[in-house]
C-alpha cells in the first residue's frame, strides 16, 4: 500500500508529520508513505531519523504549501505546485491508494473535487463526499457527518452520509450495527426544515429504515445512543468548531480556577489534580483514529487536526491503510446500490 | 407594569415559579405578576408565602398545561385552555405588557404566532421574532440569535436579528456598541451558503455596516470579540443544545475523575475542589438574566430554562420589566426603520 502524506500540512509541519511517517513505516512493512512537499525540508527531517527505511519514504517535491488560514480556492489557483494538489494528483493517477493531510481542510476538500474526473475520484454511486468527525460520548466514539465538505447538502447526500458513516463506525470504530440519527431541533417527525423532513422520508422508505432512529437533538449527541449523526456541512462545521471552542473555554476556566486553588493545597494533591485533568482532556481528542475521514472517495483520505503530532499522523496512516483496503469501500458501494437491508439489522429496533 | 407568568411551565413547576414571582413583587412595588395556571395548585404555593402581597399576584386559571416534551403545535391544538396560550392571550388583549415562561419553548414561540394578528403582536417593521440566547465568553456574556424561533430564516431576518440582538446586548448586558458577527464555516467573504452570502451583502450595504465584522467561526464564539452572533434558528438551536450537552458531558467526566481522585486527597482539599467546581459550573448559567428573550414582539417575552429555580424566575421578571419599558422597543423600531448609522458607531472599526 502506498499513501501520500502532505508533509507541509499542519501547524508544526514538517517536523512531526515526517516523524509520524517514519513511525508508521517502521510499524508496517507493507506500507510506503510518499512524503509530498519541500524536498530539502523533508530531507532535513528525515536526517534526524537514521533508522528510517528510506526506500519506503520516497519524496515528491512540491515547491509551495498552502497555509492553514489561506482561502482554499484562491490558494489552490495561485499556488499550482502545492503539496495538497500534488498529493491528490498522485491519487488521481493511481500512484497512491490513500492520502493523509493535517493541512488546510477547505483546500483538501476543494482539491479533491478538482483533482480528476468525478467518476475517477468518487466511489461509484457517491453524490458528494462528506467529512466524518469523531466526537466523544458516554457510549464511546460517535461519528458526525458531514462537518464541512458540502454546504448545500440535499436529502440524498445526507442519506449517503448515514450509510457511509455507519460503515465507517462499524469497521473502524468497532460499533455493531450503529444507529443513525438526523440532527434536528426537536424529536417530532415534522420538526426542522425542508432538508430534515426530506431526509427523514428518504430513510423511512429505504432499506436502512430500521437503522434510522429519526431526529436527535444537539444535547443528545453526547449520550451516544446514536453512533452516527447526519447533518449538512454547514451545521456540522459550526457544531465541530463550537464544540472545540467550548471545551477550550471550559479548560481555560478550569486552569484559572486551579491557579486560585493550588496554592491552598499540598503539592502532592496539586500534582494529582493536574495529572487527572490532563487525562480528562485527552478523552476529548481521538488521536487514536488520527483524524476525520473524507468518505465517498476511492481509496481513503484522512484529514488530521492542524495541531496533530507524530502519534496522530502515525495513526492516520494506519487508519488510511485499513480504509483503502477494498473491503470498506466495497461495502459502501454495495450498500449505496442495495435495496436489501443490512444483514445484522433487527427490523423496527428503536433507540 | 403587569407581567404574565406561566406558573405551570418548567421542570419543577409550580413551586419555584410561584416562589420567584413572590420574590419579584416583594422586590418591586410597581410590579404585578399575573400567575397563569391551575388555580388550586397556585393557591397552595402562595399559602406557603404568607408575606406575599396577594393584590399584586392575581391568578388567571388555566385548566391545562403543556409538558416540556410535548409536541408544540399538536399540544396547542389539543389543550385549548393551557397556561401558555392563556398568557399570550393576556398579552394580545393588552392586560399584561410582558410574559415569562420556563415551559415548552416550541409552544411559547408557536403560541406567540397564533395569539393575535401579527401587527398586534410584533413590533412595527419586525419580520419574525427571534430567540436570543446568552453564552459565556472570555469577554463576558454574548448574545446568539436566533436559537430556535425561525427555521427558515431569510437574510432580512438575520439582519433584523443583528440589530435587535445588538440593542439587547447594549441595554441589558451593558455592552457598549456591540459588534455583530455572522456565524459561518470560515472567515472568507464567500464562505458558507446562500443565506450567509446574502446576509453579508445586506449588512455591508446597511447603516449598520460598521458594527458588522463579517463571518465568525464556531470556535471564535467563546473569544467574545463579537458580542452578537447571528444565525438561522436551526443552526442556533443545534449550537445551543449541543453546547449544553458538551458542558454536561464534560462535568460528568470531571465528576467521575473526582470520584477516583478524592479518596486520595485530604477531606479539606476535597471540599475546596468540589466548591471550586460548583463555582465554575455556575459561570455557564446566566441566571442573572433569567432566560432568553424572544426579540421582536411588543412588550417583552422571556423564555427561561426548564430547570429554572426561583432566582432565575425573579430575574426573568426583572429583565422583562426593563425590556417592556418602552425605551428598548422604541430603539428597535427606530433602528429597523432607520437609514442613519447608530450614533455610537465608529465607521470602519474592525474586530
Amino acid at each position: 500500500m502506498r499513501i501520500a502524506l502532505d508533509a507541509m500540512g499542519g501547524d508544526f509541519a514538517p517536523g512531526p508529520i515526517v516523524a509520524g511517517a517514519v513511525e508508521a513505516v517502521l510499524d508496517r512493512e507493507d506500507l510506503t508513505t510518499v512524503l509530498v512537499g519541500d524536498q530539502a525540508r523533508i530531507e532535513a527531517e528525515l536526517a534526524r531519523a537514521p533508522e528510517a527505511p528510506r526506500d519506503r519514504l520516497p519524496i515528491v517535491h512540491a515547491a509551495e504549501s498552502i497555509a492553514m488560514d489561506e482561502k482554499p480556492v484562491e490558494a489552490l489557483r495561485k499556488k499550482r505546485d502545492n503539496s495538497i494538489s500534488r498529493s491528490w494528483g498522485l491519487m488521481a493517477s493511481g500512484e497512491v491508494q490513500a492520502i493523509v493531510s493535517a493541512g488546510n481542510t477547505g483546500a483538501m476538500v476543494a482539491s479533491a473535487l478538482f483533482a480528476g474526473e468525478r467518476a475517477k475520484m468518487f466511489l461509484p454511486g457517491v453524490r458528494r463526499p462528506g467529512i466524518a468527525a469523531i466526537f466523544p460520548s458516554h457510549q464511546g466514539p460517535i461519528v458526525i457527518i458531514d462537518v464541512g465538505a458540502n454546504m448545500n447538502a440535499k436529502a440524498e447526500d445526507l442519506y449517503q452520509y448515514g450509510i457511509m458513516g455507519s460503515i465507517y463506525a462499524q469497521e473502524i470504530l468497532g460499533v455493531t450495527a450503529p444507529r443513525i440519527g438526523l440532527l434536528n431541533v426537536g424529536s417530532e417527525d415534522d420538526k426542522g426544515n425542508d432538508l430534515t423532513r426530506a431526509t427523514r422520508t428518504l430513510f423511512q422508505q429505504s432499506p436502512w429504515s430500521s437503522r434510522f432512529v429519526g431526529n436527535i437533538e444537539g444535547r443528545d449527541i453526547y449520550e451516544g445512543h446514536v453512533r452516527v449523526v447526519i447533518c449538512d456541512g454547514f451545521v456540522g462545521n459550526v457544531l465541530l468548531k463550537a464544540g472545540e471552542g467550548a471545551v477550550e473555554f471550559l479548560f481555560a476556566a478550569i486552569r484559572e480556577e486551579l491557579a486560585r486553588l493550588l496554592p491552598n493545597l499540598s503539592p502532592e494533591a496539586g500534582q494529582k489534580i493536574v495529572g487527572s485533568l490532563k487525562g480528562l482532556k485527552s478523552r476529548f481528542e481521538y488521536e487514536e483514529f488520527g483524524g476525520a475521514p473524507l468518505l465517498g472517495i476511492r481509496g481513503a483520505c484522512i484529514i488530521c487536526h492542524g495541531s496533530s503530532g507524530d502519534r496522530a499522523i502515525k495513526n492516520a496512516l494506519r487508519v488510511a491503510f485499513t480504509m483503502a483496503d477494498d473491503r470498506i469501500n466495497a461495502e459502501i458501494i454495495e450498500q449505496l446500490s442495495s435495496k436489501i437491508p443490512p444483514s445484522d439489522d433487527v427490523p423496527g429496533a428503536g433507540v
